[in-house]
């Protein structure tokens, strides 16, 4: 992002929404983390967990699909606050290496906030950050009633 | 497709083969049902699921994705047989209306099967097949071994 | 698309509104033609000519996605009128073949008109139809004042 | 990229291929520039020309989706040697902001460089870097005989 953005909810506050407003992400057990929001700025990790697994061990696609969206949510959620219910729009992912059998950790940031689209990018690798396992782009629209 | 696809597997043997290779996707509860193969063809149907749900009652995206990457995955394997173990290298999603809490249609179709890639799309609609919630482009790496 | 869509605009009056908003596209010699549109469709025609290849005689990369964004353009015109000057927000593509240097036709048709965001997919075959050479998806912000 | 990247070719190696490799993209004029490469990455610019400018004066997105497609392009040519003629089978872009009149530089890295397959990220901003205009992802093939 060029411009400079602003932060409407610290980091606590962003977890106790998203509790709130997806209960069912953590269905199965809690594997989702938001560790750091900042302006156009999020942080989740994703533990290991079974039900995140496929045959061979890697963690699966839907498991890696579902981790950057709601981590590219976070970081509009923590820039916007809740008064934006953002709706994804479109994303958009590179496979890139298959990740063993452990927790996967997803840094996104806003390419873009406009007035009726945001847009953002995701970086997903192995907890060391050593690893890119996957990248992804979404857009998000938000409610012009804000 | 413009040319001829071949069709290796019959429907009940491509169920057996995902049965048996992805046992986590009916973790929960069975609600993906292969209902029908063709050459470069799949049809899907996701069973409505509160697992499969948001706040608002609409379907959430993972569950959307999970379905479109499943099916073009079925297209595949319908269309190459169990020796192909392709590995999913791109997903791209728009997601076009909000679903109500019922089950979804996904079907999918290969663009292309060269010996090295794969690429399918996937139009997924309400089960009566009035509305097209989400519209799916997937690429597959098809391993050189086979 | 699931609704029924409207036309605002007949073929030789979307012809003539592209022509005046993007003089552009012709220069060097006019290649694209505009030769159906319907309500949430468009198909146009782009003539073989040296400026559209690559080494080996193929159509380029660029001139494909000229074509593409062009059509889906046209469809959203024809339906919505030339008051809805949208704006590309984002394109996807798949290359499929390698077409040969020769012309290729663009199907394009929209998935999804909302009030604010239209998204389209768009079919790139030899002029016979007979061979896929891309696929492309793309979507369009859409003015609030109109 | 996590593993380090070798660097086959240095920046006039690299102009020098381009430039015989592709003499069509400066048809009308020399516009695109390569001012950087190293292991996976590539800078190019390119110049203001009125060929590339869409009504309202914003540079067009066709000359942003081949400015994108040739930096990456670059990077792998750089990074691999003229022996790799890689073969572009997707390209997906993000429009942030309509850029002015004005040239635009793009940067683009590799996010992977396997055996069969190279993608990519393009961040295309205004010559001064303050403002991201574009962001493209792209995946290319790379030939098995290498």
């Amino acid at each position: 992002m060029s411009e400079t953005l602003p932060q409407a909810l610290s980091l606590s506050e962003t977890v106790a929404f998203l509790e709130s407003a997806f209960p069912q992400m953590d269905a199965g057990g809690r594997t989702y983390h938001l560790v750091e929001v900042g302006p156009g700025l999020a942080r989740m990790r994703m533990d290991h967990h079974t039900r995140h697994l496929r045959p061979g061990g890697t963690v699966s696609g839907p498991s890696m699909m579902a981790l950057a969206d709601y981590a590219l949510y976070a970081a509009i959620l923590a820039t916007l606050g809740p008064v934006a219910l953002a709706v994804t729009t479109s994303l958009s992912f590179n496979f890139l290496r298959r990740p063993g059998p452990a927790g996967l950790v997803a840094a996104a940031r806003l390419l873009k906030l406009g007035r009726r689209l945001a847009v953002g990018e995701v970086h997903i690798t192995t907890p060391d950050g050593d690893s890119l396992v996957c990248h992804a782009t979404g857009t998000y629209a938000i409610p012009p009633e804000r």
